[in-house]
């Protein structure tokens, strides 16, 4: 069984359980296969995906979701039944679910973009982040004022809801260090589609 | 008495209780007052301030925050003696104050900035915040997960603090819809420096 992930960026191919990861500029590699499952949010690739590849977003409720909820955002969640998902990408997307119930979820400025509009805006803030600090009480000098912006509040209202944590995403080691209870999750998005196979269309 | 404080692209005065606020391509404007106690933030014109004028600065005692931490920050700090203050402008200085001591504080980007990045990102993301949402749960569309995720967190850390909310900067409207019981401050820098000029200058 191959299962594909078309990104924005890069394509995440998982054949019979080896996972790899494709620039979306090698696509024809990809495109070789007779027969994949493939969720897609590039919308300039979509065309050119063979019409004989299942399309798991067929099979998903989005009354349980919601109309402009990005398919791997769903997908992920399908893969658990409580916790909150963190993707740490370019945007960090929470995702809450319990008892098998999606309960909302937001959408932040991811950590690299954060950092280069700091960036930006002053020499000040073009720092690094010193990502070895406590969050236990505020700042007292930049590099600790601008890690402890970014992160403290996220952490602190993802801990408040007192659910497993699963991260997922590039940036997902970063959190890892301040959530240190949470569990890396690099295949969240295969793990969901095979359950929606098992569930909904090999049984 | 005459109060200006420079910032990198206003300048603010208060001239015998009256404010205004000058773009800062009227500086000559300002700098017409024989005699003034000011701030400034901008490097740039630091050395066209008349060497009559007073620089607050001198008198702050920079053990009690620290040495990188900008001057208005410190000063609005001055104004208060227990509290949370939230400067909310291109970025978002938060800093606490127990018992008349700096407790620490930290740097997010702010409202229109983090606005721009995720508009940046995708066109998915380029939608209106809304600022009429509750924060009591999370969000179930893109508006919503956007509002959400940029104040849910800061906001409910800000409130977990338990002290008495200032809220000054631009985007101080915003931050007022999430949190009623805050208080507006605009003049926060003014009240600091005649806090400083009364205790240290004029005694």
């Amino acid at each position: 069984m191959v299962l594909v992930d078309f990104g924005n960026s890069s394509i995440d191919v998982k054949d019979n359980g080896a996972l790899s990861k494709l620039p979306i500029s090698e696509i024809e590699r990809v495109l070789e296969y007779k027969k994949a499952y493939y969720i897609c949010v590039n919308s300039q690739i979509y065309g050119s995906i063979p019409s004989g590849w299942i399309d798991i977003k067929q099979y998903i409720d989005f009354d349980r979701y919601y109309s402009t909820m990005g398919i791997d955002r769903v997908i992920a969640c399908e893969a658990i039944e409580d916790g909150v998902i963190i993707d740490a990408g370019s945007a960090i997307t929470v995702d809450i679910k319990r008892d098998g119930l999606f309960c909302g979820g937001f959408i932040s400025l991811g950590y690299k973009k954060s950092k280069e509009a700091l960036a930006d805006l002053s020499d000040a803030l073009d720092v690094d982040f010193n990502l070895e600090m406590p969050l236990d009480e505020a700042a007292f000098n930049t590099p600790d004022a601008l890690t402890f912006g970014f992160f403290a509040p996220l952490v602190s209202y993802i801990k408040s809801l007192e659910l497993p944590i699963y991260l997922t995403g590039g940036d997902s080691d970063k959190f890892k260090k301040f959530l240190p209870d949470a569990t890396i999750v690099d295949d969240l998005i295969f793990r969901g589609m095979e359950k929606i196979i098992k569930e909904s269309i090999r049984c």
